[in-house]
């Protein structure tokens, strides 16, 4: 696969120049393009860090926020700054962060970003796309000398994956006690404090309501709508509402081979009927929506023992917020039928609810016609995954770039972008961020 | 809790004299009976290894089998059965085995015994009880200089809530392959080397069949049939049939928020339709056959991945072995159907089928005649859980005496037995023993 890859990206930077020499036929100069090869490069290379032993770039990246994998991978990318000629720094809230000065007096900045973890058993280019596009705009902007109006950020959020908690935190959209939860074993306060972070001084990272001139990320789809279409980029319209549940299931742990089937009480049992039931109210009516049961654990987890208890999440998405707490409704009546029924106890909490969040029509036409001008098709579509452009959308004008995941997969090992799409897209965010930077 | 068992404790010394003075009057000797008061201290001395950080005896136990709360454990009984004036020794399967010489001349042993490893948060009396009130019964033989007519042996086996390890290797019922499993994060060989057993010389640990005279064992039900009917002494007549299944769903781990809900291949669910079709298969026909998903994983374990594998484990227990095979055969129906559904693979595997085990009728009417004659009621009923009696019974004629157990809970750190029915079932087992030992 990696072999078909190169011999695409040679294609690729052909293809690239053709669009770059159309563009200077039309304006007179070479606009900057980026260089698809160190692009590719920089994907494998942060590849490696939560890579599974013995395996390759196909076999994906466990890198999830506040892991050693997460640490390291941040090592090296800050390198990459540094060797851009740029210094990084990190902010309390433990987002990886650097401001290229503009040669305009009392601009606005404008800030591209994205997420370098991953989810346990994830892929190469959820988050590291973006990240790796911002880089190299920076080393393109650098080796050309290229000086932008505007002041330029790049930031690297923290713990995407757990929870846009590094956008969250340096917007103020989450407080201090966000930072109280624990997810794959780590409490975020003591993984925020691994990496660098402050969790007692988040007032210094704030980036204040207004402060920027716009937000921009790349980003893969996630799903197959682009691949299906055969149109390379997608300007997102707007990233779909989020309501999270902790579910929580209390029966009685007892001798699997003497209690007697009517006198249990089994969480597992009951867990089952539960998760039927999620799948049910959430396909009962047409639309987008999406719900899922994604982590479930069973204590005590014995072969010979009923399981007495069951602990797992429940989260449901939508562009309708109204929908999804609605269904939240439905489930939390089913829940309580299926206590009665299997004489457990079942507690369905909601901890988080994220509102959608519309991309800005201005940077949306931006978006659209610049991928017109460099002679790509576009496609408008909603993200039914969360981003931390989504939280920036509380504080800033936002605008978001897909590119195609083929199949439709991601949070996998097997999701996957050509390299000719992941070099489409940083152009589209390069070309962009140019044409924003020379608004009025 | 325990200062109520102390003033019980009183009470049913009384009441154990009162038996012995009426045996006195029939036989015109006083039998020697057991000090319930020093065999509530041996079980409470026991329950410090492997108790939880700060907890008391009713928070139960964690001595599963090679930890180091099990080496512990297992020192300290050898103590006490050197305390005793008697010489303990582990055989190369693991288990502590001490003789106590007979009188008689050509006589085979009495066995006598039960286990001390415990489930992962398990309780103080499943094996604890048996293997506390052997070492009971030698010290009371030693204390009075009782002679028996045949050798008395007493072993605690190693291993029995990790698949009756210890006495499945002494009886050849299973081979040096056996050892290569792992559990609870121990492979059975190095376990066994940790405890002082030696996989190489397994068969110095034989027990050849038709070497033993009797195999007895008191055990707590784990079930509440003794103490819904107020009868303190069960007679057990045989021991369920198991079989043990391995269960794998694989279908596809995706992004929870992208993947519409058509297009997912949801190993959960899967998971979910086949817990509910296991508790319907199970329940369909009449009967105290029993099954049970204990143990369940779910990969990638995250709340917003759509999980792609579940691994899980099924038992199926009952008397009647073809009943649960049958059971089984529409369990493997049922999942094909699921998987077909759902879009997953499911493998359902058997890895383990044990035989039921039927105690030897003449050994089942000595412990109602003994019983009787201590003037306690009695019931015959069967065990749904497996025990080394029931291995033992391949090779000896066997013999199980059950003790309530409240509320029918075990394998559980609220699993309890009375005091006085802790030493009402030690002393049905020691004149048990007697009567067998004067048996032409």
């Amino acid at each position: 696969m990696r072999r078909n890859q190169k011999t695409i990206v040679q294609i690729v930077i052909v293809f690239v120049l053709v669009s770059a020499t159309s563009a200077v036929s039309s304006a007179g100069v070479a606009p900057p393009a980026i260089d698809a090869a160190r692009l590719q490069r920089s994907l494998e290379d942060l590849s490696v860090f939560g890579r599974p032993a013995g395996g390759s770039f196909a076999d994906g990246v466990s890198r999830f926020a506040y892991s050693d994998a997460d640490v390291a991978g941040r090592a090296f990318v800050m390198q990459l700054i540094r060797s851009a000629g740029l210094q990084p720094r990190i902010d309390t809230a433990g987002n990886i962060r650097v401001r290229r000065e503009g040669t305009g007096v009392g601009l606005k900045p404008i800030m591209i970003g994205s997420h370098i973890d991953s989810v346990p058993g994830g892929g190469n280019f959820d988050g590291a796309l973006g990240s790796m596009a911002a880089i190299e705009i920076l080393r393109i902007l650098q080796d050309g000398k290229i000086g932008l109006r505007h002041p330029l950020e790049v930031t690297l959020w923290s713990n995407e994956e757990g929870g846009t908690v590094g956008s969250g935190l340096a917007t103020g959209a989450y407080g201090r006690d966000a930072l109280e939860l624990t997810l794959n074993g780590i409490k975020r306060a003591d993984g925020l404090r691994r990496i660098g972070g402050d969790p007692e001084r988040l007032a210094a990272a704030r980036i204040a309501p207004g402060s920027l001139d716009a937000y921009l990320e790349l980003h893969i789809e996630q799903s197959g709508l682009l691949e299906k279409a055969s149109v390379p980029i997608g300007v997102v319209d707007g990233i779909v509402a989020i309501d999270e549940y902790e579910l929580e299931i209390s029966g009685f742990a007892n001798h699997a081979g003497t209690t007697p089937m009517p006198d249990r009480r089994n969480a597992l049992l009951a867990a089952a009927k539960l998760i039927e039931a999620v799948q049910e109210e959430v396909t009962r009516e047409p639309g987008r929506q999406v719900g899922t049961v994604g982590h479930l654990e069973v204590f005590p987890n014995a072969r010979n023992v009923v399981p007495g208890r069951v602990k797992a999440t429940l989260e449901l998405r939508d562009l309708d917020a109204a929908k999804i707490a609605a269904i939240g409704e439905r489930i939390a009546a089913r829940a309580r039928g299926i206590a009665a029924e299997t004489r457990t106890e079942i507690t369905l909490r909601k901890v988080e609810t994220d509102p959608p969040a519309l991309a800005t029509p201005r940077i949306q036409h931006e978006i659209e016609t610049t991928a017109a001008g460099l002679g790509f098709k576009t496609m408008h579509l909603p993200s039914g995954a969360g981003h931390d452009a989504q939280i920036l959308a509380k504080v800033a004008d936002m605008g978001m770039i897909f590119v195609p995941s083929l199949r439709g997969v991601s949070h996998s090992p097997k999701e996957s972008t050509p390299w000719p799409d992941c070099a489409n897209g940083a152009n589209v965010l390069l070309q962009t961020l140019l044409r924003l930077d020379r608004e009025p």
